[in-house]
């Protein structure tokens, strides 16, 4: 079996990596465009998009094609990366002291019985920030390596201190819900 | 300020570093012995040995000596660190298809006023282990990176597959609560 990531986020790289398997990248080129009713199908919808443009553009045959995308929803908005440093200090401030979910969705693309499938599944995770004063947030906007984040932060780097704790799989505020994602592949036989 | 990792984990190592503050690593060299009532008092004594071994040794003026503990507790029972692969095996047998929780206990050993002073704390995280076939125990069991860590698993490693889900901090499973470390310290004006 042949795998491709549709992704070209090096933390999802390295999670992939975690499940012993080979595996080339291949990042969509579309635009990310949120479609659907709430944030579970709107991930899905990101990550089928992706998985889908790279399937049909290489032909899938024997290959699994991986998509995958990240959103954050907190207070009823969903949060994508940030534009800028200043619209980071912005997410972050709607953050702190405060719990959010994080949603990743991700979609599976492959041929059975010479027929083009797609499984898509979703994973949410609730993220606690503790308070943040306003110097923190300042040093934060000024340094942080949030820019390429869903919502301004990564769990995994200079946010770590400030997140008291969370609910569900860590791997998926990460961007790849790196267990579930397993046992999905083994109960569709794609591992 | 001069800081001191009284531990010789890799991991814990790497998530002080994340502080952004220099340290030195100088281990404790003494005999781990479990003393006290319950996993929370354990824990913190496990890590006051540690720091206040190395304290002692070098003496403290202006250094802040960090030690820390880690235990696993299933059912009743504490886990440490396995003596062997088959011990490994049979602590992966009880922590799979359930929770369990994690406790680590962290010291900070320091002067103030001319006075030696010795703060602890503990963190407890709940983990969730899916269930595991025969077949992945044994080849868990036979290749897992475990064998150093408190109930043979690595959260951050090979064992992460198979982990549904955590309450908590992930980086006090893994072996130092980062974020409550952060903000103890921020309170007691040692950072």
């Amino acid at each position: 079996m042949k795998y491709i990531l549709a992704s070209k986020s090096p933390r999802r790289r390295e999670l992939l990596g975690k499940l012993g398997i080979e595996f080339t990248v291949d990042p969509a080129a579309g635009e990310e465009c949120m479609r659907g009713v709430g944030p579970e199908e709107i991930v899905k919808n990101l990550a089928r998009n992706k998985a889908e443009e790279v399937a049909s553009r290489r032909g899938q045959a024997h290959a699994v094609v991986i998509g995958a995308d990240t959103v954050v929803a907190v207070g009823g908005r969903l949060l994508g990366k940030p534009a800028d440093r200043e619209h980071m200090k912005q997410m972050i401030m709607q953050l702190q002291n405060r719990a959010h979910e994080v949603y990743t969705g991700v979609a599976l693309c492959y041929e059975k019985d010479g027929e083009a499938c797609c499984h898509t599944f979703s994973e949410c995770t609730r993220v606690r920030f503790y308070p943040m004063t306003k110097e923190q947030i300042e040093r934060y906007a000024m340094h942080s390596d949030g820019l390429d984040k869903a919502g301004g932060y990564g769990i995994q780097s200079d946010a770590a201190v400030f997140i008291e704790g969370i609910e569900g799989d860590y791997n998926n505020v990460v961007g790849l819900p790196l267990a579930r994602l397993y046992h999905e592949m083994l109960a569709l036989g794609l591992l």
